[in-house]
Formats: C-alpha cells, structure tokens, sequence
C-alpha cells in the first residue's frame, strides 16, 4: 500500500513517477511533471495536481494520452491479453457478458466513433460508485457521446482518463471513499420510490405527497433515527423531514442545514438529495464518535422545492421561514385534488402549518451543500465550488410582431421581419451578458407560429431569462436589453408585446459562512472555486430570515441536471462529507 | 364634364387647381404644383402626376393632408353637415345604417386610432370597385389597421386619399373603367365558387378537380364562349380551359397567354384569375368591334398552379410544355383519393393527357398577367411593372444542434446555444441578400423545439428561402450563407443538419416581349417600372418553350397575396387591359 509519505520522500521526480506507475496508460511524463508540486498533504491534492499536469500540457500531448489507451470495444473482444488492472476493471463493467449482438453494436458504435473522432473512445467503465456500469449504460454512453462536438469529446475521454486514474489511486492507497458510498447507497436507495407512471419506466419522478414522496419521508426519517443516532426525528405538517441532533450546550443557537427531496419527472438523484443525505453522514459520523458539537445540528428534507405538483415553489423552506401561504392550499393538481385534500389524506395537519415558522435568533445560520446542476466545475476538474451568491432572475415572455409577407416578392429593404428582430435581440442579449462576468440571459423559447417556408416572419415569440450575483448587475443587464429591444423595434419598424412572468431577488451568501466553506475546502488540500449559482435553492427562502451559505459539488456529464444523467462520484461525495465535518470542526473553534 | 384638353389649357397654375377643386381635401396645392407637367396625355398620367406631388411633398405636408380630412366615425354621425361629394361616398359606404353596437365600435375604434396614431383614419369607403364597402368591412379594415405601424398606417392613409381622389376625378371626368369593372365583377362571381369547408365560412379555397373548381371550368368556358365570342373553347384532359380567338392568317404563330385559375387556402380571387379574365376582355372588345388580329390568340386558363391538393405544382402548364409526370397520377390528397381517380371522376381522359403538349414553332410566346403579390407597386404609387425575371429559388430546411443546458448555471462562454448560431445566420442572410438589388433570403420557419424559457436551446429547426433574378446571384448568395453556416458553427462548436428541399431555375423576360410591354406601359401615360417576380408563375414553365414576359398589376393592402384581403381596384384593371391591348397592336403593327 502507497502512502503519501513515500510519494513527497521519493528522491526523483522519476522515483516519484515510477510509484505512480500505471495509473495514467503508458504516460508516466504525467507523473514526473507532478512531482515538482511536492508535498502532497491529501490525496485529493495529488490527483488534482495530476489532472492540472494533463491540463496544461495541451491538446497535442491530451491526444496522445487518449489515443495510448486500448479501444473499449477492443478490450471486450480480447480480453484475456488485458494486464491484471485492466481486467479487474472490465470484470467489474460486465462487457464479457454481452450478447452477439450487443457485440456487434459496440463495433459498430466504435466504428462510427473512430471515424468521427479519430481517437479511441474512453470510458471509466468502474463508473461512479466504482462497482462497475452494466453493459446496457456503456452502450447507450457510447451511443450518446457519439453526438458530442469534438472538443467537448475530447475533453469528456479526459475526464474518463481522470476518473480511472482515481480509481486506480484509490487502490494503490486503500484508499476507500467510505462516507462517500455511504451517501451514494442512500441516494440509490432512496430513488426506488418513484411516482406512478414512472416508476414502471425506471424514471425518478417525486412530486409533492405522492405515495412515492411520503415513501422517501419514512425512509428519511428512518435512516436519520436508526443509521444516523439523530436525537429527535420528526415529519412536519407540510411533510419536511426535521432531525434535530443537540449540542453540549441546549442553549447555543442551532446550525440549520437540509435541501428538498422531490424531485422534477424524469429527475436525477441528487438534485436537493445530496444536501440531506451528506449532513446526515456528518451526524451519524460524530454518533459513532460519541461526540457532541457545543451547539445543536438540525438537518431537514425539505418536502417541495421543484413546484412540480403545484405551482408553490419553496414551499418547505417557506413553511420553516413563516411563508407559507394559505392560499396555496386550494391550488388543484393535473387531476384536480387540492393541495388541502392532498395534505389530509397524506395525514398532515394545516393547523399546525403556522408553527413551523422558526425563530431566526435561535440559529446560527443555514447552509446546504447541492449538486452543481451546471458544467463549470467539471470543465475546470474541480470536485468542490463555493457559492457567492444565488443568482436573482428575471424572466419574460414576449412577441414580436412585424408584417407577414412573401418571401419571394418582398425586397429587403420593404420587409418587417419578427423573425430577424427577435434574431437582433437574441445576438444583443448573448453580447451583453457576455459582458460581464457572473450574468446569464437566454432566449429559451423561440418560434414563429404558423411560419412558411416562403413567408417573411410577421410574428416571432421568445422569452428572455437574465440573472445575475445582484439584482443591480440583472436590472441593468435588463434595462438594456429592453432598450435595445426598443431601439431595434424603431429601426426595423416593428411592435412587441412583452410580459414579465418571474422576478426573482438575489442572495448573496453570508462572508462568514462563505469564509468557513473555504476553509474546509482548502483543509482538504483543494483549490477554492468561487462561484454563483445560476439556479434556485432552499437556502434562496432561508436567506429571507437568516445568514446562508452553499457548496457546490461537481456533477459528471457536463453537469447535466434535472435529467436522469445527472450524477456524482463516491470520491466528489466523500470530499463534500469531509468539507462539511471541516466547517463543523472550523464552527466549533470559533465558539467562545 | 371636364376633359384633358380644358386643363391642358388652363390660363394657370391656379386656374388648373381649380378646375380640380375638391380632388384633395382642402389641398389646392397639390393640383397647383402639378399644373407644372403639362400637358396631360391620359387620365392615369394626371392621376399619378398628383401621386407624385404628394409624394415629394414630405411627411409634414402629408400629415397635413390627412388631417384635412374629417372623421370617417365622425361622418357616421354628422352626415347631414356634410358636402354634396362627401354625402354621396358616405351614401354608398353603408355608414347610415350602424347599428348602435357598430356606431358605438366604431368611437372606440376611431378613439384608439387617434391615441395611436395622432391623425385620423382615412378609408376609401366606395372601394376598390367604387360601389362602397359594406358598414361590415369598414369595420374590420379599422381594426385591422390599428396594428400597423405608424409610418406605414401614414402611407396607406395617403394611399386611401389618392383613390379618394381617383373616384372623384372618374367622376369629374366621366370615366368609366369599363373593362376594369367588367373583369373585377367576372372575378367575383367566380370567386362565389368554393371547395366545401371553406365555402360556408366565406372564404375562397379552388383546389385541383373539387366540384367548385370544375364549376370555375365550365363558369370560365360559358364566358370565353357565350360573353368574349371567343371561336373555339374546350375544357382540355387536365382541366385546363382552353379559349381560341382565331387571327386574319390562321398560319400564323398564336399568341399563348393566360394564367390559372386554382387558389391556395383561403385564398384571394385574383391571384392567377386576373391573367386569364384580362385577356378574355381583350377577345371581347375585338369581337365586339369585329375585329381580328393577324395572329391568333390562344387564352388558357390554367386548371392547377399552386400544389395544393396533390404535390403537383405547374400540373397544367406542365401538360402544355410537355412536362406532366406521369407518376403525379399515382399521389393521393388527404383523403386518399388518387389523382387519377379524381380525373376519371371529373371526366377527364389520362389518356388524352401527352395530346397536350405544344409545339412551340407555332407560338409567337407567351405573356401573363398577374397581380403583384407583392408591396412594391402600392409602396412606389404606379398601377402596373414590367418583370424582367422570375427569380430563380433554392429553399433548404434546417437544424442547428448545440447542447441543452441551464439557463441559470451555464456560463456564457460555455454554451453551445442553437438559437443563437440560428439568430447568427438570419442576421447574415438578411444583410448578404439585402447586399445586391433583385435577390432576397428569407428565414421563414423557425423553432426550438421542446424549449423552455429556462434551458439553453440545444436544438433549433431553421429554413432557407433564397430568390435572385439569376441563378449566379442566387447561387452565389447560397454559397455565401453555406460557408457562414459553416463558420459560425466551427465558431460556436455547433453542428448542423441542412437538407435542400427546392431548386428552381430563373426565368428572365425575353427582351423583346418585355420591351413591348414597356411600350404598352408608356403608351398609357405611365412610368416604367421594371421590378422582378420573387414569386413562381406559370410563365416560368412556359419560359422552358417559348419566350416569355409578364405584366404585374398593383395589389391593394401591400399587395399582400395568398390571403383573402388581395385585392386590385377597377381602375387598374382598367389599366391592364388597357396596357393587354396595346400590346396587341404592338405586335400587330410589328407583323411584316
């Protein structure tokens, strides 16, 4: 077994390398390269210092490292020529299993791989949990990177060369991300239970009081009392899931901490999950212990944040910031049962909905961990990113409306084309956002209705989505874009009908918490990544009544969410376990 | 009765004014100017001399003009304070008999026309026929405008004025468009014939073989023969109606011209019609004078144009040329009725079908009338345009894939966004087409498809419409936007799908058929305006015979076309067959 003593003492980089040996294919420069950044005080640290070797060797040398890795759909052919390593690895993917003709469909998809890309496709086939992917996930990711630009691709198959690399690191030090698969079953488990209609197509969908969400509740509220040692479990009148473990000193305000756990159809496992499931790990971790912090930890599952069932979104978080709001009780569902007849027959009682309201001087802030939901933190190989600020958003729908006309008879001069305004305004909103870093506007919905081939557009509609870090940076951001909307409207003698439909304000996080979850992260041996969050979160309604703070963990596939793709690894997992037991460590020493 | 040579005359400038006092509102100096250009030869060169005047006046004296007019809701009211001439159009527009609800329609439709626009509505209420709009129409045609922009509501006021003053100068001079209202009335009583479903709802639909377009037939045949005393009339194997007026030399080459008489959807009643009732008042007048050309003159009303029922388009002058596909017999409309079972239904013999083709020694060439369908006579004032060339076209559909992302957690700089490399290569087409005169591009569908105002678009459907008056500038510009689509893609790491569903080669005039329609043009006092077809006309299969030139006519209501506001006055109705028969005696006087 490899430790990290051996590593920083090897007397050459070459010695360094040659300890390291077989983690990245025939690549041992990696390695060398490496060495210069001794000393390495965690293991996270050294496999970021080989990725950022990989980084800055540029494309050349990436192709090279690729293209020195066997071709996956080769290995399934030939597999007893594999070292030892390698047919670990593909014991544990299943590809000695396949049928004929799933054999001849990874030919097949390797054929066209090859030519599209011209290197070999890569695959960590151990996958997230590092139990192996069943022979159907490698064929359809084979089948769905195969769409992939190039460079994206590319820079995919070195992510795959990144994650067997851990994983191969991970035995070399016995290293087993033990808080991190623990997580990663509860979120497995915890997906069983999906509502009717999806579930028999193996869809995740949890929407509010569905038998499926009441399901994940009880499972919650089990795993809190029984595997995690919490004091006081309890399901609330709007159904959050509130596990209360106490301090040494019952007086000391609570950290209050949690994430929601519906879902949206068709979801993923993590979104909101994650950030019960990780503080849960912390508390059963220091039950083991037998060890009290000076003050209280209260964690909660948030029972609705997705709006999906009802258009209440933030509705645990609401309820716990004394805003929920009676009305939304007579809101009916897709098939007409109100929110009220829902919350009876799920046994909640609305009476008692005013009380979850908390008193804010009784705790010391909120914090949630969430998964990324966005690409930044895998483009740039980073397991963890702290959240400066969640974004404030604007949205609007809107029409532009012009003159329908033939497209054959009108010249250009004489034509009043929506289509091609509402193209200006597309182009002017990318540049303008683009101007600024930590602003995002975007045109998600387009269409000319009725449109012929051969008519000039005379009706367009859009929709404008602008956020920022602050609500100054988006109101200015939107004040231009309508200007210029305006201005072009002038210029090509066209009229607009806009609405806004969302507006919503932007929370900065807290510098002290923001401050502490860099300081866990860095005592991780990680670089800090400060980072907006683009979208909403619990801690958007905490915000409203107390200090709040978030960590983002990196999310496979480009950061793919609201999504069945979305995922994380054991190790990223185990990594944000370790950075919440650091800002609990970094709490405790503040206290007086 | 005024007449030319009075005014000629006049001692001056203001002499002339007044002879035309009342033609303009309270204006004496729009005659006064044009006293400036005589003498006047025709009616029409006076009328368009005014135009003019108007025309270079500037906006300011325009506004002027059209404030000088009184409410036309103010009329409904008010009507026994009105002049003579006013009470006379105001008898014939219906006003007198509103009911409360409309007179009450009509204040809230002239109070938001005056918040809007700041100048009153102007309607010439007696109508493109001069017989006055029903109350109905006025009404809607308010509304209608409402939502045009300002400058071009200014403009169509000004338009209105002109035919304000056009009917009353007919009415001061004693003109009578004669041979305008006898082809604008056969237009109507043929547009009273309509395939069912759209029949019941008012609206004119003529599609290949339906009862009503076999009723067009034999409504078209009876007046060729029993009206027009044209020598030989048949209904031919594809429903085409075929009207022979024999000439002095039965050797000598016919003339061929006429147009179709199918309509799209909801169609206009003179798109195609006007090119065959123009032509047939033309063998009228010659009959009725006992006259014969040397030549014979051959009128067909072509039976289909527009593809509607069947994907057919040109089927009949594609029998003419020799051009029907014999495999056209086998495709089904939407009722799964072949084509060549609804032949044998309508009594037409396939048989006969190959019998049709022309042999075009036997042809001096053909020309065609057709309604603009387009904005550009109404927006220069002239009556008629010289086509130098059916554009040529190519039409590709399209999409752009990039990668669906969070419109929230995406940065700017890591989108892949298909609309806005979309919103890209509509900008360019526009500014590539709007580059060289006679070529446009139009991007007419557009969508992303499944979008969400919170997503980045990861796909986008787009199509190409791309019209030059030759093939070079069309394949030109073509080339141009492929290699652009290209860029930007490389650009924005996008891909693109691109399938070319259109290619159709341009039909330039024959010189010495357009110079003789430009002579026709002179010869009635008017402006050449030489202008090419953006869209596909019937010409454009003849033009792959025999030589070949088209006469467009203005359309009202922007020349807007494919749509049940077309329309075209009595008086330029007049002026194409006018314009028809000088270009017979052209031809004539040309014959050795």
């Amino acid at each position: 077994m490899l430790t990290l003593d051996q590593l920083n003492q090897a007397a050459s980089a070459a010695a360094f390398a040659a300890l390291l040996d077989g983690t990245y294919e025939h690549s041992p420069w990696i390695a060398e390269r490496a060495a210069a950044q001794r000393p390495f005080r965690t293991l996270a640290q050294l496999k970021l210092a080989l990725v950022q070797v990989v980084r800055e060797a540029g494309v050349d040398a990436q192709l090279k490292l690729i293209r020195a890795h066997p071709e996956l759909a080769g290995k399934a052919m030939v597999s007893k020529t594999l070292t030892a390593e390698s047919t670990n690895e593909q014991g544990k993917a299943g590809l000695t299993d396949c049928t004929p003709e799933e054999f001849a469909q990874l030919q097949q998809l390797n054929a066209d791989y090859n030519a599209r890309f011209g290197f070999p496709f890569i695959l960590a086939v151990r996958g997230p949990r590092g139990l192996g992917l069943h022979r159907h996930e490698i064929i359809a990711t084979f089948a769905r990177r195969l769409a992939h630009p190039v460079d994206y691709e590319r820079e995919e198959c070195l992510r795959n060369i990144h994650r067997i690399a851990e994983i191969r690191l991970n035995d070399k030090f016995g290293h087993v991300p033990a808080e991190g698969n623990r997580v990663w079953d509860w979120a497995e488990a915890l997906a069983a239970h999906s509502d009717p209609g999806f579930a028999e197509q193996g869809q995740l969908t949890v929407t509010y009081l569905t038998d499926a969400h009441r399901a994940c509740a009880r499972q919650l509220a089990g795993w809190m009392r029984d595997e995690c040692g919490f004091d006081r479990v309890e399901i609330d009148a709007v159904g959050n899931v509130v596990g209360v473990y106490e301090g040494s000193d019952p007086a000391a305000p609570r950290l209050l901490t949690g994430s929601h756990y519906d879902t949206v159809r068709n979801g993923g496992k993590y979104d909101g999950r994650l950030g019960i499931l990780v503080p849960m790990a912390c508390v059963r971790a220091l039950h083991q212990a037998g060890r009290r912090l000076p003050f209280g930890i209260e964690v909660i599952g948030f029972a609705e944040e997705e709006g999906q069932r009802y258009k209440a979104t933030f509705l645990g978080s609401g309820a716990i910031t004394g805003h929920f709001d009676p009305r939304w009780l007579d809101q009916q569902d897709a098939d007409g049962v109100t929110m009220r007849d829902a919350m009876a027959a799920a046994g909640l009682r609305v009476a008692d909905i005013g009380a979850l309201k908390r008193d804010p001087a009784r705790y010391r802030g909120f914090v949630e961990v969430h998964i990324e939901q966005g690409p930044v933190l895998s483009e740039i190989d980073l397991p963890l990113g702290i959240v400066t600020s969640i974004n404030g958003g604007r949205r609007f729908v809107g029409e532009m409306i012009g003159m329908a006309s033939h497209a054959g008879t009108t010249p250009m001069d004489r034509r009043r084309d929506a289509a091609a305004g509402v193209a200006e305004l597309i182009l002017y909103l990318e540049k303008r956002a683009a101007s600024q870093p930590h602003l995002v506007g975007t045109v998600g919905l387009l269409d000319v209705p009725g449109g012929s081939i051969n008519v000039v557009p005379g009706r367009c509609r859009f929709s404008l989505d602008i956020r920022a870090t602050t609500d100054a940076v988006r109101d200015a951001c939107v004040a231009d874009v309508l200007a210029e909307l305006q201005a072009l409207c002038v210029r090509r003698g066209l009229q607009h009908r806009l609405e806004e439909t969302m507006c919503a304000a932007a929370a900065p996080s807290d510098p002290r918490w923001q401050r502490r979850w860099e300081a866990a992260v860095q005592s991780l041996g990680l670089a800090v990544h400060r980072m907006p969050s683009g979208a909403g979160h619990d801690a958007m309604k905490l915000h409203e009544v107390m200090p709040q703070a978030m960590l983002f963990v990196r999310g496979l596939n480009a950061g793919i969410s609201h999504n069945p793709l979305e995922s994380s690894t054991n190790d990223d997992i185990e990594l944000a376990v370790r950075a919440f037991q650091a800002l609990l460590s970094d709490e405790m020493s503040d206290m007086p």
